[in-house]
């Protein structure tokens, strides 16, 4: 029943998104966005070029001692393919040839003693180290600061790919951090098992970003973000190994557990992690409804997240978004944990579809008789707060197209078309506020800079106190479209503080909010958290630029 | 509906639990246990006298200046009703007449900024800062060392008593630390609104000390643990403020909340607490349900707690905590989140109760429609697994005396009776061993001081992974009770490290765990603590020796 588990494990292939077998039909509306530009679809990075490696020959031969000549690489097609993450400015960077940001080397470790003597290695050294499973950040989380080290290696997990344990009593599962998302899936359904973690990055990322990052699935509302699921974790850092997750909750001093997620490799490596596991559910419906306006449809959702019960999926998409939805369903509106949301289709003349309301998408997922009991109460609720049922087909629509967006990325790149995505979330008291300010933010950004953009957001995350809001924009190339963006994002940055709102909802921070990070969580606790660093990672060589 | 808010607001009399006009009546059955003692109810604590102050005078005046002359005191009597709390060692200590922990000086700051510059002036004077609420930890946690320190304040918080603000829209509210949980809750229900936050320390606990210990209520299925609560905090720290809870959940960086929920002081002193709140329930009910063994009952639990619906309030009590409870309901196998347990009533010839099997206890709370749908599904579950209803008597009949069980500590210990509680968490897989060996290890060490003890059990709070176990001990006077209990509590602490279970559930580490907790959380994870530590309160003065 879980497609799911039918997407295939790919090696993706930097700057273009997913299966390289698979490539999407730009929509043929986009062009308009993009006016009589030729389609480029830049430089081929397999001819990139790069610098000599920084790291000394006696390092290379040492780590290649520790892991075997065969897992470590400084050929430059490798290093290119290691270089910075998913954000639309990385692609573009790659796109124009440049991979300055390459590391020197790319380690593949075998096993958690491996990577703690890396680190070690590493530590006395003055090497950074960059954890890499998917290497889909949209933040900066991959290109760390060189300032003080003497190289950088990639530390690319892809052989820490087993599931540990099973514990169907307890359900909880251990896997190792290299694991990516559909193959972790299809390992623990052959048991029955699933995690119901789906961000739209899943046919990328893999288990150890997904914790480093604090990722949250598309099926959140049901199954919880990465950051409730995990019941343990192991950290490699240059000083040696911490374990964590002794018991489900404890009393046990602070949760130990929830400084390591979100920690985006400053402290160490995650190298494996226990997650809370669900039984593959056995029965899927997911449903389409209208509301008249996007305050509308939030109250609605806030009253299930506060009243329940809570669908397995919940979103709500504002009227663009809608529009884009219901005539594209595959292309449009879908959310990115990793890469950027592409939910445009230059179906610009949309934006006043304001007759086609505000969708919500509520899917249920699990027993039949449970998903009933649940489906009948949401209904009710969705009815009574002025909802109008749209039938299963929007939904079951929104359900099979939900991994398509990032593919639509590339060839919106090609055709002059900026598209990116950016998050954030705040408390429901403030979430009206939030969204004019940041909406506000981009448009007058981009058009100042003489290309008016399409700002798309949905809700797709939603608890007892707040909502995350997501925004697409999508504007034709200005003369310097990095530019071009680099001002919008800080437009955008600023009114998300402004507003009380925190500078992310699961993309993290790496480099790309680290100030507004740091805004947000104060100097003293600022302090802390080096101060965590210094202690852990004493040379720092973990990741260096990255949160703090 | 809500009787929790019924109860006054007293100030408890120390070595004595609760409100000083309400004394429990001693079962009768517990004179077996005690022989033929003579009841003795120990030192009148008003008659101890203490050594003078250690605090310089010019500190004292300096700080009277800050807080005004009213709101600081060095009084015998004030001292000693701030001296340690509510373990059972602690309670015998003060009966003795022993004070010789007592603070120096008892100071009631009446606000955040108050709260502040007296931790800078005892960190330039490097004073020991033991921050106070309910005073009713039961693991050494109000107990600092002095060595390093030239004397100990305790800041009573007794005067930041407010509901800051009311966040109805995202249901929040935000109390200050002060706040004793009655009061809180009848502050909030004059708006309609309840934090669902009943530990068995509810009479004399505030909102501080929940925070910084992470508290778990007898509700904690519906409402969740006190930690789950807490959308944002304000922590007052010698180097100043640290503001944390921007959203609800977020990727910025680690969930700093959950490094301060927990700390017991060490960090800082927190000051108030922005927390997620729910209507007051309109509907409740209490069902009971007996299970052939605990194996069995904990089946059930597990399955309620993987599949759902939970409960309100779920609880299962052995075959001899079952026996008592049946028999006395107000007096047996309630649960304590600050003082101990004191479910016995000597009668423990109702050991070998086995006929009346275990008790289950399914409490819904909510609104009409929601409590009868949970109702309906979890019963059916229950019914399913073996469970026999035993209808609302037994349930209601625990729900109205679960505040009662503290208050028979006092003339169990008057008769000579050895009462004390002691509270773990574990993964569902390592449960059965946990309950055994934490079982046996108390038996045996109480055994081989001459004193076989009767050993209870019960599982109080619940989730998806595993589950508390929470024992209560019973045993006669031996000839030092407090070297008794010692031995008892040191072989129950090996063996619950030694399967693999968590130090405390809900009790927190204090001085009592702290070794222990150490092991649980290894050496490196211990130097990250430390280096917090430092960074926020470099002289070392909030509250040093608890934890860390």
């Amino acid at each position: 029943m879980s497609d799911e588990t039918a997407i295939p494990v790919v090696q993706m292939r930097r700057p273009r998104w997913g299966d390289p077998a698979r490539t999407a039909e730009l929509p043929g509306a986009a062009a308009a966005l993009a006016g009589d530009r030729q389609a480029d679809a830049g430089v081929d990075p397999a001819t990139i070029t790069l610098a000599r490696p920084a790291v000394d020959v006696d390092v290379r031969e040492q780590i290649s001692e520790l892991v075997g000549p065969d897992n470590v690489s400084d050929a430059d097609v490798v290093r290119v393919q290691h270089t910075r993450g998913y954000s639309t400015p990385d692609i573009l960077r790659l796109r124009a040839g440049d991979a300055d940001d390459a590391p020197d080397l790319v380690v593949y470790p075998g096993d958690h003693d491996e990577v703690v003597a890396i680190l070690r290695l590493c530590s006395e050294r003055r090497i950074a180290v960059v954890p890499f499973t998917g290497g889909t950040s949209v933040v900066g989380g991959l290109t760390p600061d060189r300032a003080g080290v003497a190289g950088v290696i990639s530390l690319d997990l892809r052989r820490l790919d087993r599931v540990v344990e099973i514990d169907e009593i307890s359900r909880m599962a251990t896997l190792e951090a290299g694991l990516r998302g559909p193959a972790a899936e299809a390992l623990l359904r052959e048991k029955g098992w699933t995690i119901g973690h789906f961000p739209q990055s899943y046919e990328g990322a893999g288990i150890g970003g997904y914790a480093a990052t604090r990722s949250a699935g598309q099926s959140s509302a049901g199954y919880g973000r990465f950051d409730e699921m995990v019941e343990g974790l192991v950290l490699a850092t240059p000083r040696g190994t911490i374990e964590l997750g002794t018991a489900p909750r404890s009393a046990a001093g602070p949760d130990l557990r929830q400084l390591v997620l979100g920690s985006e490799g400053v402290f160490g490596v995650i190298t494996s992690v226990q997650l809370r596991i669900r039984p593959v559910p056995t029965t899927r419906v997911f449903d389409a409804w209208r509301f008249a306006s996007f305050a509308d449809g939030a109250t609605a959702l806030r009253r299930l997240a506060q009243d329940g019960p809570l669908p397995t999926v919940l979103r709500l998409s504002d009227e663009v978004e809608t529009a884009l939805n219901l005539a594209d369903p595959a292309g449009a509106g879908s959310e990115a944990s990793g890469p950027s949301d592409t939910g445009a289709g230059g179906e610009g003349e949309a934006g006043d579809g304001g007759s086609a309301g505000c969708l919500v998408v509520a899917g249920y997922e699990g027993g039949a008789d449970e998903v009933a009991r649940r489906r009948d109460a949401a209904s009710a609720l969705l009815t009574d707060v002025g909802g109008s049922a749209l039938g299963d087909g929007p939904g079951e629509a929104w359900r099979t197209g939900r991994f398509a967006g990032p593919y639509l990325r590339d060839p919106l790149l090609d055709a002059g078309v900026l598209v990116e995505t950016l998050e954030t979330v705040a408390f429901w008291s403030r979430l009206h506020e939030v969204r004019t300010a940041v909406t506000a933010a981009l448009t007058d950004s981009l058009t100042a800079s003489g290309t008016p953009p399409l700002v798309m957001c949905h809700i797709s995350h939603v608890y007892e106190s707040g909502a995350s809001l997501y925004f697409t924009v999508v504007a034709p190339f200005g003369d310097d479209p990095l530019e071009q963006w680099a001002a919008a994002k800080t437009a955008a940055n600023t009114a998300i503080r402004a507003s009380g709102a925190s500078i992310t909802h699961h993309h993290a921070v790496g480099r790309d909010h680290r100030d507004a990070y740091h805004d947000e969580i104060g100097p003293l606790a600022l302090d802390a958290l080096r101060a965590v660093k210094a202690s852990l990672d004493p040379a720092g060589v973990c990741n260096p630029g990255i949160l703090i």
